[in-house]
């Protein structure tokens, strides 16, 4: 736990899990855009870093939480970043959601810097950040893995070692991969039903007693009975992931035919203004074609 | 449980299920097309009935257990069928899966003679039948399934009245789009994982503490990770099954983009043999395709 942690990237996501490895007992070293989080971290005993390539400079391990792929590439391996603050034997952990190939190169980049590289997406959202409930799905090796560990004890709970490097990301990936494809199904078959003058909410009851049942059929099938869609997660955010499974996808050359359907409606969803809604608003993608074209 | 129960279509489904009515001490007339399950339920105390017409004139609920739309119309609304064997007061229920807008014309037909009809298609595969563990969704009114209550305890379940005449058909509808699109999302996410060199059986372990946890997920990801396509469900019913749902998605106008593309691969498995395999082999067929475009 001698550990120094470097924190790089406070928003939504960010500013919680840096202030639970403070409670955790961490001495933490803060970097973000925006001053906000920055000042309320360091009341909170953090310290202030100018830069990236200083976070690195003063950290044994160095956090990245940072929106999409370029924003990490920046950070980590662009001119002033942390590459050039790491030292030998230091340690650096990506929790941000991005392409499975640019984190295998820029573990690359480190490990030729005698530095360890692990990918670390999480979910479970903004509650499962600020409770220390995340989900953390890890690429990269076992000794990295086992030193990281106490970290990641103190941001979450279900903490899966997937594999080698880019092993995290493409997990995520396949995790967003299935939320979407089973929102989108759960709205075709609640639609289905509501066109056909069924009850949904007895249709989802039914189901929920079978091989239907999901965890998004429970939560996201009644979100769309409510017309709840107050993120939650974020369409605008599923779009992104949907991109880099795309892309995991094009560069596998994995077939990906129902997802791509998908995608095109999370791209619909989000033209229609339904970006910050959460990603159960597919169904209401659904409710405008139907009403466009029916 | 004095009724007297017809029993129309001895099949892998409707054979067990008439062997538990026969159980559950109803007096029992069957019919089938091939005498083989006739003789077999015979000699195990059902009374044989030489055509549909017989069954409805010696029973007071006749029950039919059939592959499609077109057997279903045959027996109960065709020449010598049970719409001439019906007196007025008795019931008629269809457990098979079929078109929910013909299942509502049937219905109208035997209301005009007086004879109530429910739709109550069932999910739970052979093994449910056999068990008298089914789930059963119920379209048709209220004294109607009230009567029929002690026939469907006999064999199954979860047992729901899902509204009037049609629901059934269109909650099975509902189920049977929800099932397949979460198979066809499980096999792209385990692909993608193996072909990004990842273990699958990791990703599936990481995904099922979160959000994308389902039963298909924990079951059929399962079969595609051993490679298991003994059915189980098979591709050729499912695909049945899909066709019923793309009608009620056209009767209704409702935009079902993501089993459209589902459909297609259901369609495929069928064209390259897969019909007699478990309805997990869609994963198969994504093996197939990555291999031949990949």
């Amino acid at each position: 736990m001698g550990d120094r942690i470097g924190f790089i990237g406070l928003g939504i996501m960010g500013k919680p899990m840096a202030r639970n490895l403070l409670s955790a007992g961490f001495q933490v070293t803060v970097h973000s855009r925006s001053p906000g989080p920055v000042d309320e971290l360091v009341s909170g005993g953090a310290t202030r870093a100018g830069a990236p390539r200083e976070v690195a400079a003063s950290s044994d391990v160095t956090i990245t939480m940072l929106p999409d792929t370029a924003d990490v590439e920046q950070v980590l391996v662009r001119p002033g970043g942390v590459l050039e603050g790491v030292s030998d034997g230091s340690l650096v952990i990506d929790m941000s959601s991005i392409d499975p190939g640019s984190t295998r190169e820029m573990s690359a980049a480190f490990a030729s810097k005698g530095v360890a590289m692990l990918d670390a997406p999480v979910s479970g959202g903004e509650k499962g950040a600020v409770d220390a409930a995340l989900s953390i799905m890890v690429g990269g090796d076992d000794a990295a893995f086992a030193r990281a560990r106490p970290v990641f004890e103190a941001l979450g709970k279900n903490i899966v070692h997937v594999g080698q490097s880019g092993a995290g990301q493409v997990c995520k990936a396949c995790n967003q991969l299935v939320v979407a494809a089973t929102i989108e199904a759960v709205a075709e078959a609640l639609l289905l039903a509501e066109r056909s003058g069924v009850d949904a909410a007895k249709v989802r009851e039914a189901l929920l007693g079978g091989f239907a049942a999901s965890k998004i059929l429970e939560v996201h099938g009644q979100r769309m009975l409510d017309r709840a869609f107050d993120p939650g997660f974020r369409v605008r955010l599923h779009r992104k992931d949907a991109r880099i499974v795309q892309h995991a996808a094009t560069a596998t050359a994995t077939p990906i035919p129902s997802f791509t359907a998908v995608i095109a409606q999370l791209q619909k969803a989000v033209e229609a203004g339904d970006s910050d809604r959460d990603h159960s608003a597919l169904y209401a993608e659904l409710v405008r074609e139907a009403r466009d074209h029916g």
